[in-house]
């Protein structure tokens, strides 16, 4: 392991912050690490939700990094359209070691080019779109492809930060890491994926993820064709 | 359930992220739910790992809340010395129809004497300490009693907040929130509670622990004393 390890969380407006900052919870406590959020502007950054973010960088000013990790949320539709933010993400993909993303933070990891013929996670909701980027969906909680880690919506975040400790520092710290948070999850119902869920739960979050569908689904189209034209 | 619901994060330097944000993603998904972070003297606060939040307002400026949340960290140790915090907290708990703490957050609602006599959860390696204040360790994820919801150490926060959703708004709402985060988590290890850890693994973590412990033991004395003073 070297002695840092540079971790960048690639930010933006209306990014759902459990998305990273579970990822970010886990990944700082591994040996070494130094972690950032990076945003086009740089500044402070509201989430959805409501939570504000200062300090955070400029993604043009981060040089080099260890471990890309793009989260997902309702700004997804906006940050496929800024096209500085795509580049950088593929800059920055460069040098990282690890590329990884959580919940539809895939969709920017496609929208960027970066999954073309690779398997990819999302949260349910969004997993057949990423065939738009030429990624194939899987449903798995965290996906391994190379050095691509994907994973499913939200919480999928802790599960894939903990797998990548375990491959840059070893089962054992790994472990620790998960002791020290008490990552004993005991979720109150079993529900966590549609084919669990009651048809009337699942009914009212498909109803309320359709009011931001025609948004997002046309920043997919634009970004797909954006994507085309430049290959 | 009332048009409104307030949350309040009772946040400090040094304080554990994850604890506050992951019931924050959570409880910013019931209807009505205005949530916010305070501190005893408002602006930002930098969490343990380095994170950022702004936006955060004074805690004396927030008249009344239907939920006091006080997360955990390192910081505990200090704040527990911080007479206008645990003044505010015993405030706000007044007009609270939740009182809640996720990891050593019920530490503080110890030291602000908010937990004589009750049962209580904690962090695995600081629950016995709540005895210091007069509460009841328990070693259940997330304890309640009456309105008094504890949680582990911190993800135990995410548990914690889908229980307050399931009984402010009903099982359906609490398990649409666990659909929409994607809530079916998958652990790498079964490690997440002492009793299932390897020793090595146990050993690690609690050494890590003693660095802080002698700081942490003599803030919770002093505000033991000073309880036991003021009563």
């Amino acid at each position: 392991m070297p002695q840092a390890f540079r971790v960048v969380f690639a930010v933006y407006p209306g990014v759902t912050q459990l998305d990273f900052t579970a990822p970010h919870e886990v990944l700082s406590r591994l040996p070494g690490a130094q972690c950032i959020l990076a945003s086009t502007t740089g500044g402070s950054i509201t989430a959805e939700g409501g939570l504000r973010f200062a300090g955070v960088e400029r993604l043009g000013d981060v040089a080099v990094c260890d471990l890309l990790c793009v989260p997902g949320g309702p700004g997804t539709a906006e940050a496929m359209g800024d096209a500085e933010f795509l580049a950088q993400l593929r800059r920055l993909s460069g040098s990282a070691r690890y590329l990884t993303s959580v919940c539809t933070g895939s969709l920017l990891l496609g929208a960027a080019g970066l999954l073309q013929g690779r398997r990819a996670a999302c949260h349910w909701a969004w997993r057949d779109r990423l065939a738009a980027f030429g990624a194939q969906p899987d449903a798995a909680r965290v996906v391994r492809d190379g050095h691509l880690y994907t994973g499913g919506g939200v919480t999928a975040g802790i599960d894939l930060a903990l797998s990548v400790i375990a491959e840059v520092a070893g089962p054992s710290c790994a472990q620790q890491v998960q002791l020290a948070i008490e990552y004993a999850p005991q979720p109150a119902f079993d529900c966590g994926r549609p084919e669990d869920a009651a048809p009337a739960v699942l009914a009212a979050v498909n109803s309320r993820i359709d009011s931001v569908r025609p948004a997002r689904e046309e920043a997919i189209r634009a970004a797909a064709a954006r994507l085309r034209l430049a290959r």
